[in-house]
């Protein structure tokens, strides 16, 4: 499993929108081959900025099925408007996890 | 919930050393009050490049309770000898969660 972290700039002002059309999107990805999960962050520093967390079971899925696919136009569609630069984007891998074992999460 | 994003740049031919002082440096994270999961990742594109992600139940828990804690400088301790700069820290909010429920993760 990889991960694609994609930071977003959105146009000031249009959070709002650019949140509910995320949402819309959001099984756009989940439908896609190899997608495993959507996580759309907001920071609390910069609130125009977010960091879309995606899982793929390759970056093949990411770049090569998705990227080629309908789904991608439909995000871009819908979110691309909001879009104040084009989202950077990378990929990453899993070095070191772990999970408090006394939370409840 | 809300999750720390560091931003690490490690000086390039000390990743080996780094991921294992990260390894090591995992438990006084999880150890700390209110940290709930520990994850570090590493840059496909920036081998150099490293994200942590650490989720916290609040901002206070890290920026009061772990930043003013032995732990934290234990971290800085074991890890800080590899920064190449300083980290970029900023906190998260997640705003459109979903996963897919086909995946067996």
């Amino acid at each position: 499993m990889i991960k694609e972290l994609a930071e977003i700039d959105i146009r000031p002002g249009c959070e709002e929108d650019f949140e509910a059309a995320a949402l819309e999107a959001r099984d756009l990805f989940l439908g896609s081959k190899g997608c495993l999960a959507f996580r759309l962050h907001r920071s609390m520093e910069q609130p125009s900025r977010y960091r879309l967390f995606v899982e793929w079971e390759t970056i093949e899925d990411h770049m090569l099925e998705f990227r080629n696919s309908e789904a991608f136009l439909g995000w871009r569609r819908l979110c691309g408007p909001y879009f104040l630069t084009p989202p950077r984007v990378e990929h990453l891998t899993i070095i070191v996890e772990g999970r408090n074992e006394k939370s409840e999460r």
